[in-house]
């Protein structure tokens, strides 16, 4: 069975450890096994701050190396972009060529969220631009294209999905999506010769 | 001589070309490469806007599977955080066991900004929590666990210097610094046993 990392802000939600042993749960269900119990619950103990998250971060890296395979959710986390800690996981899973696959609750492009958060944009020949000249990616992707691509590009999927936005963390519909996509593109894995 | 890949938002700057021009040719002063000219200036052509970001996408990790080191550009982004593109390159690079050093022009600690962003923040037992009751993490670190400790933990380094709002992108004293750092750091290399 294959083993999966779930990537993803729920960590810092209130009730996110529900909702991480709900997301857990409902792997079974698309026939896979979670990694090993999260390390971000892990009590400090005697560590500094520092040295207790060094020791998160070596054991999510362990649970990872562990993995088969990625579900991220990129559901935008405290601005325009997914939390940061996720990002750095699938750049490190898509490294090892494990297949990582997306969800996000927000439809909209980056571009739009990019623009909002500007207050304004500005069209120049093929380029948005916020009021400071910045140029804003405009690729039709859900994020930056180092993600969106990263993932699409391989024939692994990015699925968004709009959700009332106290629904935001809650509604794993998108979540349950894409791990339909997931089971039925890696059944068929041996049709892929190259990923890259 | 090593080769680095440099990652960075500067090519969303206006002058983001000149920037990374001057950050490539200060490569040279402390005895590393550049890697090819960045991909994201190619001309899109026919492409469809998804396309040419998942072609940009392709080529930036074939970069970076092409280069030694990473020198990231960390500072805060469009919010509290790095850059999402930078992140999930740092990510890919230090799956692949590649030394990747960060800076960043802002000097404070993530749990600073969000409390920040946030507006206020209260502490309860050993945790700092946003008014909805969302976890701010607070391990003295530069930003989320997963980028300040994959980096620091393998003793590379994340400098942070404090520069006038207006030299934000500008100011490349943090850079020279850890590329000096970077140096000594792959001159001894053969001390570290093992940077897991």
């Amino acid at each position: 069975m294959l083993k999966v990392y779930l990537a993803g802000p729920e960590v810092f939600l209130p009730r996110g450890r529900e909702l991480i042993d709900r997301k857990r749960a409902i792997l079974a269900e698309f026939g896979f096994a979670p990694t090993p119990r999260h390390a971000d619950f892990l009590e400090r103990g005697d560590a500094s701050p520092r040295q207790f998250g060094e020791r998160i971060s070596r054991l999510n890296e362990e649970l990872m190396d562990g993995a088969d395979v990625c579900i991220a959710n990129l559901t935008p986390f405290r601005g325009i972009s997914a939390d940061v800690g996720t990002v750095f996981e699938v750049g490190y899973m898509i490294a090892q060529g494990k297949p990582t696959f997306g969800f996000s609750n927000d439809p909209r492009d980056y571009s739009d969220r990019a623009a909002e958060y500007f207050g304004s944009a500005s069209v120049s020949g093929d380029r948005l631009l916020s009021p400071d000249g910045e140029m804003i990616e405009q690729h039709g992707m859900a994020d930056n294209l180092m993600i969106d691509g990263g993932v699409s590009r391989r024939g692994w999927s990015l699925v968004r999905a709009s959700t009332a936005p106290e629904q935001r963390w809650e509604d794993l519909g998108a979540f349950r999506q894409v791990l339909m996509i997931a089971r039925d593109a890696l059944r068929s894995e041996e049709r892929h010769d190259d990923w890259r």
